[in-house]
């Protein structure tokens, strides 16, 4: 044990009414809830990255947290991991996730990136063998190096089109190594800073070629997780192209892999393409693509990626609504690719700013659960769409402009409007929440 | 004659030294530009309801523009229509276009809105045989009436559906009737208001199934023009399912109609969705359904649509440049898809606010046109690039991870990265300019 | 007794456990927090413009609420008066409020609107003397019409200002007969679409002088209520002067009415202006000018004012939050400046919609009390200032940069940054929500 | 001489047909528009900190940058300074600007950061003395550090105060030894993340008083340079107290500071505050605290500050309209607060990205001096205010509202609205762009 955590103790649901901090005050991993546990509904993840690998820099300011697993040795890598798998513990989370670059040292070769990545992967593999959690998902960092600077698939330097997919092989073996149960891919740099020096067609063929590969060696080795790709539409470049889920579809069937890769949703991301998060989880339901979900909020009036952790229970039921009529998660789950604020300085914070969310994340699930146990909100969706039940209404589905014409002419039809009920039914979602 | 423009002479081209308000400075329709005339080039249609059936309103505000054509009658719809060519005349403008709720009375009922059409394409077709203008498109509004306040193909209520197919039949026929040379979906009302009432499966589905009736009836009438979607990501909705040219392209393959169906970009709606205007066209090319543009841009601090005439010539510059490097205008053109500020109160605001727009763009053309003559700029492109164009390149796009990561490790590969040049590629934009 | 509400019982308390749509869930009018009756702390407003004037139309569509008092006559007003009155009764609101072109038909002169007022205001008397709701506050339209297109007090042309002054008197005049407890002044039009053709001088100095006139009416007349401002950064204007709370103060000063005229705060205009709803609260209350709020939101992702009711209660928490650390109202209250979502076309869904929005007030209130009473959010802020009661600090903020340069000299002072607990901070929040 | 820029020319001006990159094609220092050498107008000042000081790195990437003088000694400093002004002369810059961080290395102690600073400052002495620019202004850095995470001025911590304002003093020391015309603060820090751990009160008054405390010490010293403010809304903090223009002024007069303090405005913060540059430039003007500018542009589309050098002719034209209405710069001057794109690595991409920039700035000056020279604007612009000029006009301004409200009545005042002419005005600028 090492002694960074020092004096907390694991946390256990102690229900609503606890006055301890180091508490959880609604999420009960085992409480039953649509016949599922509470933890195997939520499948929550906690990341490496910002956690242990983020040492609270923004644009105009430096470090500001003080890690004595700061460094660029093995050995450094090592106490990170052995703190890291200590939170994991307290905060009795069954599932993380990590970026190969988050959790082995930075080497001067491909070649010894990789032996530090297996190097890694070993490590945490005994730990994970010791009880601790299990891996939710995997991948690679290709955005923060300078040589990903011009984007990794899409650079306009074949050799790092090479690296990265070299990168990429080694990332995803960890990751089977490691019994992961996703791979995903976040193309930060992706996109493109100027279109004046952009060939975008080279670019998306590229990256659809990209993506094939990744999908081909996951079937070549395999690996029977998921691979997900996860939208932004921008920040850190100008324009991403894995903008939303929308345009992440289009992308994929234009490549013929709609069947063979999902979106992992983060709620931030959502926010600054100007979607609900809800939205793009229904939507990528709708799609035949929904994957899982990074649960970190943004804050609506920055314009860049603040990811704070989730506090507003509301907003947050809406989403898991939407995750619970999609069926809930498969290999999904709920990761906190979240931040501590930079002035949030004191290990208890990494512990508390968890201990929250999850909270929040487990009341939003049982309003969520409640909403559509209950029924009601179903019943009036289904009672508004209730004339397409009809079969004359199927059968023009299936007509052409000119007969329909016909009939308009015929029936004199003069459809009158429906009140949309939106206040009611936002009423009706208050009373679960 | 009408009295309304009394005094305004045609305008004609005069060069920038004119001292004249009522004179093209730019705008030189018979120029030759990169082998094209200018006016085929831009191909200018002038809009039917902002410049006639808008009465100056805005959310807090009422009529500002008293105008003697307002009203509800065939006579007014008529003398609309005397004024509207003698403007099209006035700008030399070769092109208007117009949905059907602008240019004919509203009637109790389908067939009485179909009559009223009719008359009117006449009256219209008489006036365009006269030497009129030609058509660049016809649209059908479904989203002013209070039958289409939840969706014209969207609806929950099939009748509306009906409604709305009978209604964009009636608009192809007269757009067919008139020569158009496209036919255009705006869905306004194409969203929600709220998740909560919405039944997006079903909701995209009916909209799969309405453009596919389109573009069966396009074939079926021997209409040769082509069929163009407008995205536009929001307003008057929460979220508009025509989100942008990516969303679009995904639901144009999602129904196998992405060689059947092209876009009409407006740099308002690129710009409220978080793109560039040229980053819409550079993409629709790319994507092989670059169709037509609205040429009127939004104030970028504006959450709404502001629909303003363009005035600043770089950023038009930079939309022409893509749109030449996609080859140019085939059935679309320019529409100026703009308001006159509701201040703007003069008959003679309408002609300058064109005269000023068409100028601006003829400069942004002649400058893309300049740009692309030269040369330096693809020619910079190209270089950036020029690794790709080697075998072992093309040929690891054809290859694997495994092979890829094999040769990573044999050649120690550690690619530095190159200078982007954005600087020097702005700097050089701006000689053009 | 109209029959438009037919059916409708009036609202009364029934717990959360209530499975009636027509029913107060947390609002109960005679609990008792922080020693005062949660009426009296909240002091609920209903307007009557977005209710009982607002036709349903947006910027892309026209009227969708069929109401049977649409028309420009005496009678039509009297209509909407007893019905607005018969919702005020439904929905035990305390208190309404009005601009004169909501309750008066709009007639062809200065003195046709006024006695249009007067009779009104008589009408309005009668029935707020037979037990109908105070007046919270009245106000002025000087938006809507056409001759205020270009400003009211800031018009380009005196007469309009004359007009406009003109137009206050006769509100403050109304709005002093009926008791009201504030006057409001929003500046729709006082600002501009174009500084080009803008005297920003001049245009200010105006305004200025207005608000001084206003001010010394008030005395004249000897209203007692309060002078507000509510500030919009934008829409329907371009920029408008009154942007936020901040730029108010800096106004107010100007012309030296800080002490005279206090603040309207709008959650939507809050959020437009880029600011949360209880930083505008808490900078008022910090700045001696917070008055009143309007507590409708504003859709986060929608550039425009959406004037929605309120629905998320951990938000309005927090506003409540801010207003009880100030001292809660005291001329002030919580008007609902909402609107119905357009497509809400039924008689209940105004009654819904209230309820709704005051239910989730009255939780907002209660978890805010709860929050101050238990006391830990206010201890652990007084404990991260704590070193300013220090008498050294607070000599040094008497002292000068000399001198204190000397200090750190002399102490090596290093100062070593502490952690700021925001998230820690937040889930003490969420205890209470 | 170093060899970083080596084979670089002094830039001169070339003449717009000039083929080479490194020539000015707009710059004429010693051009005369409206009676002053175009260099006086401008007075370009190169900023030492992204140029020299920044390396690269994003909130997704680190260093992209490799620079030799990179590093934490004093002859890394030296080697910095020995460069920045190599590229003052090439650029032939007038002015230059520093914050103490970027130009000393950062010692273990206020006496060491003191001593570094102090040691450089006599090393750029020596520099300026030897025919380099002049000092626009300095600055401190009171943000970068840890120490300051949770502001300066405004830090819970009075040391931190303490700290602040000693490093001011030496600051606005090195600034007047070099004879700085300007000392610029810049509240970075002065702000809040979250208002559950902020004391408003404490925080604004604090802040005040340090702001006292810098103009004692400038008449102290005998500084006869203006003490500027520069605003911006939010980033890094959430909320940034010097919000925009009309904030600041608000903050100036409640300290009594107006007419000792003026702003210094960037556009891109400008633009983050939902401004357009020109409005806050021509707000600073009225109000009489116009001082400076930082003329680098932000992306419209990204919610983050971009720096991005100024491209966009036609929009600095109209903030150099403003400025020469204001009557042109008088301390301050136009400073290029911009940053390379972190992809251009090469030391040309230094000097093109200022030569673009200054030579759109050129062009953009001489449009807005022939604009204003040619009068048509201004005439416009009076005819529009021109009923005010009349005495009765005058005379309402000093009556009342019942006075005014006679007259309306005796005159039966029904004032018609005018044409803002917008589009003609826009119409009318682009003549000279």
């Amino acid at each position: 044990m090492t002694d960074f955590f020092a004096g907390i103790p694991q946390l256990t649901y102690q229900g609503a009414d606890s006055d301890s901090d180091f508490a959880f005050r609604h999420y009960n991993p085992d409480e039953v809830v649509l016949g599922r546990r509470v933890e195997d509904h939520l499948r929550f993840a906690v990341c490496y990255w910002h956690n242990f690998a983020w040492p609270g820099n923004d644009p105009f300011g430096g470090q500001t947290f003080l890690r004595p697993w700061f460094g660029d040795t093995m050995a450094h890598a090592k106490l990170k991991a052995d703190v890291a798998f200590e939170m994991f513990h307290i905060l009795n989370a069954p599932f993380f996730c990590f970026h190969d670059a988050d959790m082995r040292p930075e080497g001067d070769s491909f070649a010894e990136n990789t032996r530090n990545l297996e190097e890694m992967t070993d490590y945490l593999a005994a730990k994970m063998e010791a009880g601790g959690p299990k891996l939710l998902w995997g991948t690679a960092n290709l955005f923060s190096h300078r040589r990903y600077m011009s984007g990794a698939s899409t650079n306009p330097d074949p050799d790092v089109f090479a690296f990265s997919a070299a990168t990429v092989k080694t990332c995803m073996d960890a990751t089977h190594r490691l019994n992961g149960e996703n791979y995903v891919l976040w193309g930060g740099r992706e996109g493109y800073e100027t279109l004046l020096n952009t060939d975008l067609n080279k670019e998306l063929d590229h990256m659809g070629r990209f993506l094939s590969m990744v999908v081909d060696y996951k079937h070549k080795i395999g690996f029977k997780g998921a691979i997900l790709i996860e939208p932004k539409p921008q920040e850190p470049t100008k324009h991403q192209y894995d903008y939303d889920v929308a345009t992440v579809f289009g992308f994929l069937q234009r490549f013929g892999l709609e069947k063979e890769v999902k979106v992992n949703i983060e709620q931030g991301h959502a926010i600054l393409a100007g979607h609900s998060f809800e939205h793009e989880i229904a939507l990528a339901s709708s799609l035949g693509v929904f994957g899982s979900i990074d649960m970190n909020r943004n804050d609506y009036q920055s314009g860049w990626d603040t990811d704070q952790f989730p506090n507003n229970m509301p907003e947050v039921a809406l989403a898991y609504y939407e995750i619970l009529r999609a069926g809930g998660f498969t290999t999904g789950g709920t990761n906190f690719d979240a931040k501590l604020r930079r002035q949030s300085l004191d290990a208890e914070d990494l512990i508390l700013a968890h201990a929250g969310a999850m909270d929040v994340c487990a009341r939003g699930l049982k309003a969520a659960a409640a909403m559509l146990e209950d029924g009601k909100l179903e019943a009036a969706r289904a009672t508004r769409y209730a004339g397409w039940d009809k079969p004359e209404a199927q059968a023009m589905l299936h007509g052409d402009l000119a007969s329909i014409t016909k009939d308009v002419l015929a029936n004199d039809l003069n459809p009158q409007p429906h009140s949309g009920k939106q206040e009611k039914l936002e009423n009706l979602v208050n009373r679960y929440l």
